[in-house]
């Protein structure tokens, strides 16, 4: 018997746009009581008390994911996560967000609905509102633009621009794990591809796969620090890699930044998979990116708030503009920190 | 002398993505107290009293515009107007946009450079302040990606879901412009295919073109009717065709709506060149789209307020949700009205 190829793949070109939103949209549901309206209208209306944070990104297909490896429902969630992570690097909760999606008809229904499975999950589990966004043609490909909506006390909302200096660098987690996980994925591929018929086990990078393919954001953190009565300095989310985003706190707050090698966190299996691949672990934490975890800066004061806390590893200080950025290496070498974080428009 | 064709074009790669972004938006000026916190941090912070509104929408190259013919200040500023109308059709005042592009890296500055001419200019001319936004490449074309923010007391804000049996339809200027302006580019495009040395005289179709080309939001309307002390029952914006959102308005508001062929506003341009075109005019003002006037229903017992605005014209009532919805033509007969708007997905 042959098999119906066409099975289970339903034409969005029959949708329309409207009855798209309408099927991919159905389940959202209002959790926040400062969303008015929803989906539905020419816009959206929400009021919260608090000032508002607002960011925006957007991912596309072949620059930012590849979908030869990325499950569509993965990249729903991650393209959720990585503006969820821009709300709470300024210390705020996240509360709504719009997606727009332009895709080629070359996408069935299907996927799309499993892309929106990852978004809709995103929502539920980080308890933000889906309120609108826009469903159009593309000529080739997928492009996924967020906006992410948040709000917070106006004294406690942390800006790039406070760090002073003395005081101390923190970071969550652990660095350089979603990087090698990309690593990882690209190498099988490139097996995949020779030999078609090779399973490989990924058991032993399960982490950075994760790391990968679904990160977290630290919503956790905002919460953390309203608990333990500290509101950082400055404070920006590690999208770039580490010595790009200390340069983008030092350039704002106009400070020197001094980086200790030995206390930057890794993962162990970040540091056996470097060795595989031949490469340096301090160099992927520099220059890795993907990780979403938050860097700030804290006045010393608030050491003894946080120093027994295992989410949080104070990795350098604070000196005065005039020292430069520099990462003091384990032997005690002084390098210089530069930008090493990746640029979409470079081949 | 051989000609540099190098001349002014600056390679968007060695810029990267913040030098590209620094270039792009160094003229912005925060013009509302509203805006707490511009470009250069994870997110941009607002503050209002007053409930948010909030809107996005996307324009891909190849579908939404043609970059033969579409000149990229124009577009710029078109991106914009887009997005504050839907900002404007629910009765408030625009005050925030972010804008996200993804581009190929055959653009060189200097085209981004017209692009944001174009987006400044509508900020600008709108009072609304650029916040936030993303800039990355695009595998091909480019892609524009906007979000809106207004404010308006709460009470004011006007959906597309509160027309009543009885109200009176009201449409702001006339409609049907925007694409015949687009028909003209259509053949005008062909003819020079055919014939590049054919020099067309375009002075005839000047507001068909501007009203395609160059279409401005009604940021005097939600004024217009605060001043007049009327308070729309619903409100929808034309980007689609009339008849797209008239079944809209019908729809989120339950009822029916009678149309009236007579009453609809065209400018004697478009009656012109629709007879040049052999097309009936009054199709092309229900299918047409792209006019972004405002489409709203007022109480009766408001109708002596707006009676003497050039800006407005009453074409229809609501009816009962039993009647349907209907054109009633010059000769008095009812014609069901059906979507005819512009379905992105077919081809």
């Amino acid at each position: 018997m042959l098999e119906n190829k066409n099975q289970s793949r339903t034409g969005i070109e029959n949708l329309g746009e409207f009855g798209l939103i309408e099927t991919l949209t159905k389940q959202v549901e209002i959790n926040n009581d400062s969303t008015l309206l929803g989906i539905g209208d020419d816009a959206a209306i929400i009021h919260t008390k608090q000032p508002n944070v607002i960011t925006t990104d957007m991912l596309v297909e072949g620059i930012h994911f590849d979908l030869s490896y990325v499950p569509l429902k993965h990249l729903g969630y991650k393209a959720i996560m990585v503006n969820l992570s821009d709300v709470y690097a300024m210390n705020a909760q996240a509360s709504q967000v719009t997606v727009s999606i332009a895709v080629s008809n070359r996408f069935p229904l299907e996927a799309l609905e499993e892309l929106y499975q990852g978004i809709h999950l995103a929502c539920k589990t980080y308890g933000v509102d889906l309120i609108g966004g826009d469903t159009t043609s593309s000529t080739s490909g997928l492009i996924i633009s967020v906006t992410a909506i948040g709000h917070q006390e106006e004294s406690k909302i942390v800006k790039r621009s406070g760090a002073h200096d003395g005081d101390l660098l923190v970071l969550t987690g652990d660095i350089g794990a979603a990087y090698m996980g990309l690593q990882i994925l690209e190498r099988e591929k490139a097996v995949f591809k020779a030999n078609p018929n090779n399973q490989p086990d990924m058991e032993p990078y399960s982490y950075l796969l994760e790391r990968q393919l679904k990160p977290e954001a630290r919503k956790d953190i905002p919460l953390l620090l309203e608990q333990l009565d500290v509101v950082p300095t400055s404070m920006i989310d590690l999208s770039d890699g580490l010595s790009s985003e200390i340069l983008h706190l030092s350039k704002n707050s106009d400070v020197g930044i001094k980086l200790y090698e030995e206390k930057i966190p890794l993962d162990p299996t970040v540091i056996n998979v470097c060795e595989e691949f031949n490469l340096d672990s301090t160099t992927i934490a520099l220059s890795g990116g993907e990780d979403y975890e938050l860097l700030f800066t804290i006045s010393q004061e608030d050491y003894p708030k946080i120093k027994a806390n295992p989410n949080l590893t104070v990795i350098g200080h604070v000196v005065d503009k005039s020292f430069g950025n520099h990462l003091i290496t384990r032997g005690g070498e002084q390098i210089e920190i530069k930008a090493m974080g990746w640029n979409s428009f470079q081949e």
